[in-house]
């Protein structure tokens, strides 16, 4: 099945779930359409990678081409849907996916209505009330997907554990950022590497891969982890480097916003690692600064690229890519799903700067 | 079974999952700790007040007494427990069943360890991803409960659709305290009324009955509703009451603080419904000051008596509480179900002060 289509059918499967949602939303009044609204627009955008890696996770394993695991499957992105909004309200951050981000929006509704109070605080507000509910149909979703009672029943542990996990992966990094950088840089770099495996390599890759092949009978789990751990943190160190030098029309931020977020990436680690003193003062002096400008930006790329923390970066992205495709060729998965799953990992580490 | 032994065992429930789930976050890290620390916390309190009524709701309907009831209902006390971090951080409230509330707890954590960056925005942001913990494992642990398949398949669309009232509920509580009060103060109390109902009756009492009774096979929604939707209006009127007239002991609040909150509770919706120009003028000018103190709230109950509103919430609590007195005498329950529900039934609208 073309990559397209899982797409198509994600999005059906979701849009069909949500739409069921409206009716009873409705019956409880009139000003909940801006929840709603803020949950569309969200949905617009998103590349559904883990709803495509859950679909290979069960094709790949004997499960069959129906609506029920697209369901499953689609359910992943309305959690991805809950971390999102909760993240940003988190971060403060103002764009998700190219648009406002939910708790702007709501803040943004607070002030044309002219309500009173702080807009400020009724975005965050509504915004993590939002989250809650897309955490809830998340597995509403999933529960409710019609694949097989026995099918579920296998699934769940991975469902379950999937979900603590990028929470407690995600307060992880929050501690992190705020610990800052200790004495040893390299204990850093390796901090780093921790939360990508818990908040991003697992959750986006591994576990929803070994999901999909959970719900279709297999107990392949660590053939699928030796595939998916790699690939995940290939993935995540690519999507850091996007969110310093990416194009903003392709990541959907403003150019330097995860350095203007302080993120705490392995990309910074590396930097901090190889850099001299004057230029770590920089690092430090900069990265985080809510007002920093494009000339602060270029600062930073430069010493980024300086250090030789860029290359490094890209070397451990293609050790990891590479890691990840040896292990897939001896992974216990139909050859249509190994070919599926090769075009993802190409796709999802590829350079593209 | 007595209401202590009920408690008891909701509890046992409660604490074995907890425990089953430590080992994970042990895995995932020590920086862990202070998010069981901070669960823990808030769960030595609480009035297992939903797990009763869904207990009973189960007994009540020909469910046997077995440890799978327990931990489906116990269940929803971690529902509750998510509500309560998440609308702290919302309300911004110091404290929380007499403790300090989730998100204080992870700022002192911050300022504690001398980490950088605001404290204030690390207690709210872990404090939100504790909620999300907690959302999570509710469901989790009703899933996991035990009980059989097409118990929970009966008992699921009660589940989910109770979730998303509360949350929508709470959102529609938002809009309304944003919005303020009308020209008309006689819809300011049905809108409050209104809140009421999503947010707290449902919630409270309505829901958890059904889902104990669905989960026990019965088809009876409605007869429970009309016991359980107005004893949980009554329930939330009285809880109002306390908030403003309560015994800080009791409700685990200084005094005042739904006040200083600037709650837009039934009473003071009753309240300015009933003030002349300056009482209006002075309970909008105090209502919702951080600062309040205690000549303030003082003012504020002076106002609250002298226009007849505590009077008038007395008698819609006696009113409701009769409501559902008499619809609990011809509910189609068993008759120890009654005789515990009617025991709740006071125990949850009786005057306290």
């Amino acid at each position: 099945m073309a990559p397209s289509r899982v797409r198509k059918e994600v999005d059906a499967a979701l849009h069909a779930f949500v739409d069921r949602q409206r009716p009873m939303l409705s019956t409880l009044g009139d000003d909940l359409v801006p929840m709603v609204t803020a949950l569309d627009a969200l949905l617009a955008g998103g590349k559904r990678l883990r709803p495509a890696f859950c679909y290979w996770g069960w094709r790949g394993s004997g499960g069959g081409d129906c609506p029920e695991i697209f369901a499953a499957a689609a359910s992943l992105e309305l959690l991805q849907a809950s971390a999102l909004i909760h993240d940003d309200v988190m971060d403060g951050s103002d764009t998700r996916r190219g648009q406002p981000s939910a708790h702007r929006r709501f803040e943004a509704l607070h002030a044309a209505s002219g309500w009173r109070g702080s807009a400020e605080a009724f975005g965050a507000g509504a915004a993590i009330l939002l989250g809650d509910v897309c955490l809830t149909w998340s597995d509403e979703m999933f529960q409710g997907s019609g694949l097989p009672e026995d099918a579920l029943r296998r699934g769940r542990p991975v469902f379950d554990v999937m979900r603590t996990e990028v929470m407690c992966g995600q307060y992880l990094d929050l501690v992190g950022q705020a610990r800052g950088c200790g004495v040893d840089p390299r204990a850093m770099v390796e901090a780093a590497l921790q939360v990508v495996r818990f908040k991003a390599a697992k959750y986006t890759i591994e576990r929803p891969l070994q999901l999909g092949a959970a719900l279709a009978g297999s107990g392949e789990m660590a053939a699928l982890s030796a595939y998916g751990m790699p690939l995940g943190i290939a993935f995540q160190l690519r999507d850091d480097v996007l969110g310093v030098f990416g194009d903003p029309a392709e990541t959907g931020k403003p150019a330097g916003d995860d350095l203007r977020e302080g993120k705490r990436t392995v990309l910074i680690a590396l930097t901090l690692e190889r850099s001299a003193p004057a230029q770590a003062e920089t690092v430090e002096r900069l990265l985080g600064d809510p007002g920093l400008d494009a000339d602060g930006v270029e600062r930073l790329r430069a010493i980024i690229v300086e250090t030789g923390a860029l290359d490094a970066c890209e070397r451990m992205i293609d050790r990891y890519a590479d890691e990840a495709s040896g292990a897939l060729t001896s992974a216990p998965l139909t050859a249509e799903a190994r070919a599926a799953l090769s075009d993802l990992t190409i796709a999802a580490t590829a350079r593209r700067v």
